[in-house]
């Protein structure tokens, strides 16, 4: 049943980002999407370079690494100043109407500051709302939203939010009003069987294949959060979520036989 | 005759960027405004102090500044980045729905890189453009327009952009569908005859008094291209020119009496 326009969120991450070519070649791919689509963006390595020329340590307390104000201008810096408005310029050439964003701009994402008394983690945000309607008038008005993972508390704060998970938020969020399509583009180009064999590439990946590979201790840290992600946003009406490099997601946006990792709840095809 | 609703362009330069106390009031100030706001800010001395801290130097070519690829990223994270983004999340905690933009946002600000062959200015753009309509949009759908002015050329370069010079670009592109106040604020509380004589500030300065100041070598540099933007934008259709410091407009823009010099063509008081 496809009652709903469909629309793609691809969050763009990992090499990519730092790669001129690489990132042209994906965004010219987006360009040429007739369906609406939104970009969300993580930083790459320039964060943590701009942080090591500036001396700029992280900070640890009780073992833990916490986002202080310096580390907060930083990453706002690089995501909401130079990655977003270069993403924008170059969709622009495009022929795309892009608008770049962060969670703090026309109040798109509301979050709580993550932790406690016991715990703080400084100027970090769990997202708690996603403004859906400044999206999808946006997206009516053919925008291109380009979200940079910076959210706020309501009260000035800005607050550092992870780009994965700002991805899979609005994908919920809008999964009532579009048939979305996720896409999180990595380095790798999918998940692994085994990560030391390339030919172990799972095509479909399904809950009960991922709770044995989990079992079996298949999966690496990174990929535990965002799978659990992936596996959040079907389970709360997300259509489909795909995992892979820049070169399959622009191959598969396309149109064009790729290899990617799709998620799905159970092993059923659509 | 007042045809048009009233528009306040306020553009935010100087000390007022850096003091947060004083941005906190101007910007609360903003936020009581009945009438709708545009803000256009500049970047204080946080560029300068980030490029001292990353030890980037200032590139001369032939005696002329030149913004190179290193020095266009660093305005583009602190003006796009943290400043645009910390202005956009206080006005939303004071109850303001702010939107942050660059000028490739929505294609607001298109602009020719400066200079020729022979004289290469590197990544600085001259206004060709302002899409008036994106700005009209958003004002009519409530949101406050929170502008960094970094540009773009349309074929995927950033560009910087003189703050002073956006904000009244902006307010020339919207002289005919609003009536505009333009207020530059800075940190002086206006012109002065005599720089040394606090009691000296010239409270209406028209074009008669501009240039009689000007002939007697009293304009400070950095005031002279100010003020021909100023008489520029009043030739331009624009309704009012203010120019004083964080303090004086904000009482200025709550209808109280302050201390500010209004910018005429002629002596005549509206």
């Amino acid at each position: 049943m496809k009652l709903n326009k469909t629309l793609n969120i691809i969050k763009l991450g990992g090499r990519v980002i730092d790669d001129e070519s690489k990132l042209n070649m994906l965004l010219h791919a987006i360009s040429q999407q007739s369906n609406p689509c939104i970009i969300v963006h993580g930083g790459g390595d320039q964060v943590s370079e701009l942080a090591e020329r500036l001396g700029v340590e992280s900070t640890f307390v009780n073992g833990r690494r916490v986002t202080d104000q310096v580390s907060l201008d930083l990453v706002t810096m690089v995501l909401a100043g130079v990655i977003n408005k270069q993403i924008v310029a170059k969709l622009q050439a495009y022929g795309v109407n892009a608008l770049g964003l962060s969670g703090a701009d026309a109040n798109l994402l509301l979050s709580n500051k993550r932790g406690t008394e016991m715990h703080d983690f400084g100027f970090v945000g769990d997202v708690k709302a996603v403004n859906r309607n400044v999206l999808i008038d946006l997206i009516n008005n053919d925008f291109l939203p380009v979200i940079a993972p910076i959210t706020h508390d309501g009260n000035g704060q800005l607050l550092n939010t992870n780009a994965d998970t700002v991805a899979y938020e609005i994908a919920k969020a809008l999964a009532h009003q579009y048939q979305v399509n996720l896409y999180y583009c990595m380095d790798l180009a999918g998940v692994y069987e085994d990560i030391a064999n390339p030919h172990s590439l799972i095509e479909t990946l399904d809950l009960n294949v991922y709770q044995r590979l989990k079992a079996e201790d298949k999966i690496q840290q990174g990929m535990l959060v965002k799978l659990e992600n992936c596996f959040d946003a079907l389970a709360s009406n997300v259509y489909q979520v795909m995992i892979s490099n820049a070169d399959n997601i622009a191959r598969s946006l396309q149109g064009e036989k790729s290899k990617v990792t799709a998620i799905r709840l159970a092993e059923e095809v659509r």
